[in-house]
């Protein structure tokens, strides 16, 4: 028999799950929309069904365990608690549900240390003992790995990186507080950063003609690709203060590389560009030219289920 | 025959170093002037030479390794590197000049990193996996604990918390950058708050009839031990930006502890109180009440080379 893993990425709409075989190939495919069960046992019963369901489509595959990114996930716990954007409310014991229904090991965590370990499994920093993940969409994830080893710290909920307060009293972030890395440096942030910029700028531009509740990162990038000066510097703005972020992050762990995954990254060297050249002027001195910052080396595609199997797939040797 | 370990302190101006068993004991000690050997081969001579002595003393104990603390040094090439406080110019092999005048394993690494291992070992962390150590004296270091493990990253000069950025475009640092956590979280950089603050308020102090250049941070603890309005604000003000850095290290690692060190700490509750106070404030949500704020359980007198004689026994089972 063959060996294989299911990946789960549990979102606040939809959940998404496949086989995972160890080279990393999704075999089979599927997903849930997450708000059609505000009750957890409904959820659990509907997903494990559903990969009970893939499995007999692969009889030449045994299942060796199911790794799950989601919101708010305590890798220590295996629990998902007090997720905003999900309906199930408290602490929800998902590792512990689900192995009742399939008799497998469980992991957990947040999404953002599933993508870390999708990179390292499968990815971009195969080899790499030390690197962070920074997935830039509506808000900052990060997944930091530390000689080889994911950072979940004594609580287990490590690597909020987009928490980091980076200006004091700045823009308010969901979070409740101010001034946090993802009020800036995030799909949400490249918004924000633009209406300010139309404010205090006086070039013309055709961002202006776009309700601020329609702006979106992509629109900002593909103005920045035609010169667009305000989209230009919404962008070498929202670079630096990344960059901010990430020398913050390199004074503390010293990577070998930073990569940048998620909407705002697909803007490709719009972004990565002023990103290098910010670090190469404020980075401190020791660590200057020590860290690569690197696009993903996973798809968007399938990334999340990927990463969530290879936290199963990590630590297996054959 | 018993096993002991030598700790070795290297500052600029003075070399410290004893010979410590495993209990943490300092058995014997000694000390040079660093600034007596211009060359690192006449220091390591007298060095290796003192230390021989030192174990004539103890004929009943062997050696089973030597830990040194320093300025610039790494961890992975057991080298000091473009230090700026020490005569030795370029890279320094140390660890291989030492081994080859006293035949054992030799470990090298930033005196903050050393302090960490020796509050693992022996002082308030111990049965501690996540932790960090501030040492707040003219500049801030830190030692980091992940998982049992000190983290020395890729390069290994990890844990250069002082060198984050606080303030982007604030107060001048002696890296050559702007807003560093140490220009202002340090016993330094209460002296430059309180010498702000003389030209923002207006209150009288007894401060004010110190030269600046004169002016520490013990006077400045003890003018607010007597209450005195500029020095509790500076104390305060110091106690807030250290609280955000501390919060920009809880989203990275999420430790149970932070031991806070060195000169500034002695100023005790005047300065851990405030501490608390914007940490219970300012934390995100995930981390609050999850973190202890502690004073070392090492003593300053000796923790130093307790501390790089721990690089050698962690790690020692019998």
């Amino acid at each position: 028999m063959k060996k294989v893993v299911a990946g789960v990425d549990i979102g606040g709409t939809n959940t998404v799950f496949g086989l995972v075989d160890k080279t990393g190939k999704v075999l089979a495919e599927g997903s849930l929309k997450t708000t059609d069960y505000p009750k957890i046992n409904d959820f659990v019963q509907a997903l494990t069904t559903a990969i009970k369901k893939l499995l007999s489509t692969k009889k030449e595959y045994t299942l060796i365990g199911i790794g799950i990114g989601a919101p708010d996930a305590n890798y220590h716990r295996g629990t998902i608690e007090h997720a905003p954007n999900l309906a199930w409310k408290g602490i929800v014991p998902l590792a512990d549900l689900i192995k009742s229904k399939i008799k497998v090991p469980v992991i957990v965590t947040n999404d953002a240390n599933a993508a870390a370990m999708g990179e390292m499994i499968f990815g971009g920093a195969k080899g790499m003992k030390d690197f962070i993940v920074l997935t830039l969409g509506t808000g900052l994830g990060s997944g930091i790995v530390i000689d080889g080893k994911m950072v979940y710290g004594h609580t287990g909920f490590a690597g909020e990186l987009g928490h980091m307060t980076v200006v004091k009293d700045g823009r308010d972030c969901g979070c409740g507080r101010k001034g946090c890395l993802e009020a800036y440096a995030s799909a949400t942030g490249l918004v924000r950063t633009t209406l300010e910029l139309m404010s205090v700028m006086r070039e013309e531009s055709p961002l202006r003609d776009i309700p601020p509740s329609k702006l979106t990162s992509k629109k900002i990038a593909e103005a920045a690709a035609k010169k667009d000066p305000v989209a230009l510097k919404a962008m070498n703005d929202t670079a630096e203060i990344l960059g901010f972020g990430i020398i913050n992050s390199i004074v503390f762990s010293s990577p070998e590389a930073i990569f940048l995954f998620g909407g705002l990254a697909q803007a490709g060297e719009l972004l990565f560009a002023p990103v290098r050249k910010y670090l190469a002027k404020n980075n401190y001195v020791l660590f200057k030219n020590t860290v690569k910052i690197l696009p993903s080396g996973i798809s968007e595609n399938n990334g999340a289920v990927m990463g969530s199997a290879a936290l199963i797939w990590n630590g297996i040797s054959d």
